[in-house]
């Protein structure tokens, strides 16, 4: 993409209403704007970043033998009196009334409607298990929305339903569903603290919370540092057993720990900090199904209320836990697996010919090769293209100026260690489509 | 996929409530299941299908160069009061009061919010000519919603936005968005008619509405027969002279075509056939640039307003559009453009070790070779897994029977014209796999 033809507003000043760092970063490096309190637009940069979270948050669920469809944003008001919560939901629900009168709502999550489309269309043992999930806006109208899009109003949500004939087939739903967290989250390059939760308004007897750590969380958590010590590896091959291991550890929200009489976890492995919750799981058993009248066959012809669950994963608010973990003082230092662009290509002289031929030699080489590129082909100066780039975070930047290029030499640059290099151009390429 | 573990709820019968076929068949597909008046839930495979329409219309946004961005849902009233037209819309708009009793709406289009972004974001010449385009939810609070997703309620439209400094780049951008349009209905195999429209309440006077001519469409066109004459190929390669062609031939809807005194096109070649609109552009030069306080500096240093154009497309409706234009008695039948799945592979006696081994090597072997396929690997009678594949509308049919592996040969079949053909496994995945 060339940024002469893109829409990059980045800001120079550090906006005053944005508290915290990865808020401030979003609104400089022009990846969102808010549009309302506590809604935000996500500008092409933005946008790029939020779909390569998304994929990764996809493939995981699919490998999970999940099933993906799309609920719609509104639902009606009836749903929820099915289930009861309809009253029960305190005013983060956001109850609209169409122009019949008909009481609406916007989704703030969609045990009810999931569950009356499993109710449609399952009928017996046959059906079942199953993991239905979508990825779709949801909106929770809180009181003072803030951090950007980290507790926004209007946001995206990954959220599964598990559907299975008894609780050994919950428990095992549940667990996948825990690997397939373990393993988006190590794929982001995110460590998780899993911590056992209370299950709240959704109901049921098993939840847990995953909280990414970075000093400004809203929570604190005390948790055993032998949590730290899991590699990625081992989360990528995780299994039943990563997961008893690491549920076994130690980790609690500061309220739930404050009530602990005596902390199993010696002193010198007690670590505290800070978590921002990304995800949560909830095993509720047939709360819905019973309630609303979802029933199936048996293989023994019984009807049974299926056993049930849900999984949540903030898709827009993993990209402020993302920057949050993931910047310098410079800027965003975007890892490879949610850059928007893998190469920032710079070229220092748009007026000089030998240099604009050269950068654009390199701009359409690197686009055959399939590396997706944002070329600085904008008549700026060198200072203001550097800060740009730096603030934006793309892991690479490769800067062909006009002394360089006499001695027939390109500058790549790596974002995050910020290590220089000077070699040719058809070294530079190798090093960056192989 | 294996449909033993997905989730395609078919239906036999009819449903009383759906009084078009594209409405009919979309329920008893399993593609979407109403879930409030005029809002529906896409189901597994019904998303797969919107998903492969939205991907053609995106790659053909980016070749016209527009750069892709995602507005939210719900605005704020106070951004419609600049433009002037809070008041001025209908009770389409849905009107929500959030908890601080500020007005709300669920966006219907985006004019205004673009305009806000684009001023906050775009300061000189430099920044433009740009095109800027979602693919987002809407809603528009129809009084009698009907036809299924065709004239639903929340509906996911591509709509697009440019900014030019003057009138000749929005002529310029215009033609660039028509040419796009013309692209992407000849991809989906569908013949549109562009429409010389007026203009309404968006403003302007330049409009062309693109309709996919079908039997159950809701408005009837008149047009010169010259239009169907015109090629795939030409529609795939259109340009300026493209569209001046196209709209130099008569079309207009009956309205207004009742209103013209002396039809110019002769009776012999005068058409009437009734059309689903999918697509609509309008350039409106200043009306949001100006009511909105939008200038940018030209290059002389001169303060100017944008001239801007709005462009849309239906995508949830032209699923419904897509399903009018192509369909038997059995059910749909999927151009491969846009299919689901390419092959649906029968297992036809999931008991017969033989048969389900042959069945579980084809369906590994097509998965390597990235042919995205359904296995029906349930224990039901032949009799209705065919019924379900004539009705979900696959490409390619795959049947592995007792009978044929005896002889060495499976049954392929074309869902489009019917044909089978007896052949070796291995000239069935070559035929497949090419």
């Amino acid at each position: 993409m060339r940024l002469s033809r893109y829409f990059l507003p980045v800001m120079k000043e550090t906006p005053s209403d944005a508290q915290i760092v990865s808020h401030q970063l979003m609104l400089r490096a022009g990846l969102v704007r808010q549009t309302a309190a506590g809604i935000y637009a996500w500008l092409p940069l933005g946008l790029k970043v939020l779909k390569r979270i998304e994929r990764i948050v996809r493939e995981e669920q699919d490998r999970a033998g999940a099933v993906e469809l799309l609920m719609p944003t509104l639902q009606s008001a009836d749903l929820w009196r099915q289930s009861g919560r309809y009253d029960a939901y305190g005013p983060e629900m956001l109850r609209i009334r169409d122009r019949h009168d008909r009481d609406m709502l916007y989704g703030p999550t969609n045990e009810e409607m999931v569950t009356a489309l499993f109710r449609d269309g399952a009928r017996s043992y046959r059906d079942l298990p199953r993991i239905l999930y979508h990825i779709q806006w949801k909106f929770r109208d809180e009181v003072r929305p803030r951090f950007g899009v980290m507790r926004g109003r209007e946001f995206l949500m990954k959220d599964a339903y598990s559907f299975d004939l008894d609780e050994a087939g919950l428990k095992a739903s549940y667990e996948a569903m825990f690997v397939a967290y373990l393993r988006t989250f190590a794929r982001l390059g995110l460590t998780a603290v899993p911590v056992k939760a209370p299950t709240g308004p959704i109901g049921g007897d098993l939840s847990h919370e995953f909280h990414i750590l970075a000093d400004t969380g809203e929570s604190a958590l005390f948790y055993d540092a032998a949590i730290e010590d899991i590699s990625r590896d081992e989360l990528l091959a995780a299994d039943a057993s990563t997961i008893a291991r690491l549920t076994g550890l130690y980790a609690m929200e500061e309220e739930e720990h404050s009530k602990v009489a005596d902390c199993p976890v010696p002193a010198e492995r007690l670590r505290t900090r800070r978590g921002i919750e990304v995800g949560h799981i909830f095993a509720f058993g047939t709360k819905y199904s019973a309630s609303m009248g979802l029933s199936v066959q048996t293989r023994e012809g019984a009807q049974v209320h299926p056993q049930m669950g849900s999984y949540g994963i903030g898709v827009s608010r993993l990209m402020g836990a993302l920057i949050e973990a993931n910047h310098d003082d410079k800027g965003i230092v975007w890892p490879d697996a949610v850059a928007p662009f893998q190469v920032g290509l710079v070229n220092m002289r748009v007026d000089d010919g030998n240099v604009t031929s050269a950068a654009d030699e390199i701009y359409g080489r690197l686009r055959e090769a399939g590396v997706e590129t944002l070329y600085d082909d904008r008549d700026e100066r060198g200072g203001a293209k550097f800060a740009t780039m730096d603030l934006i975070g793309l892991p690479w930047q490769l800067i062909v100026g006009p002394k360089g290029l006499e001695r027939g030499v390109v500058e790549l640059k790596r974002r995050s260690g910020g290590e220089r290099e000077e070699l040719s151009i058809e070294s530079a390429l190798a090093r960056l489509t192989s």
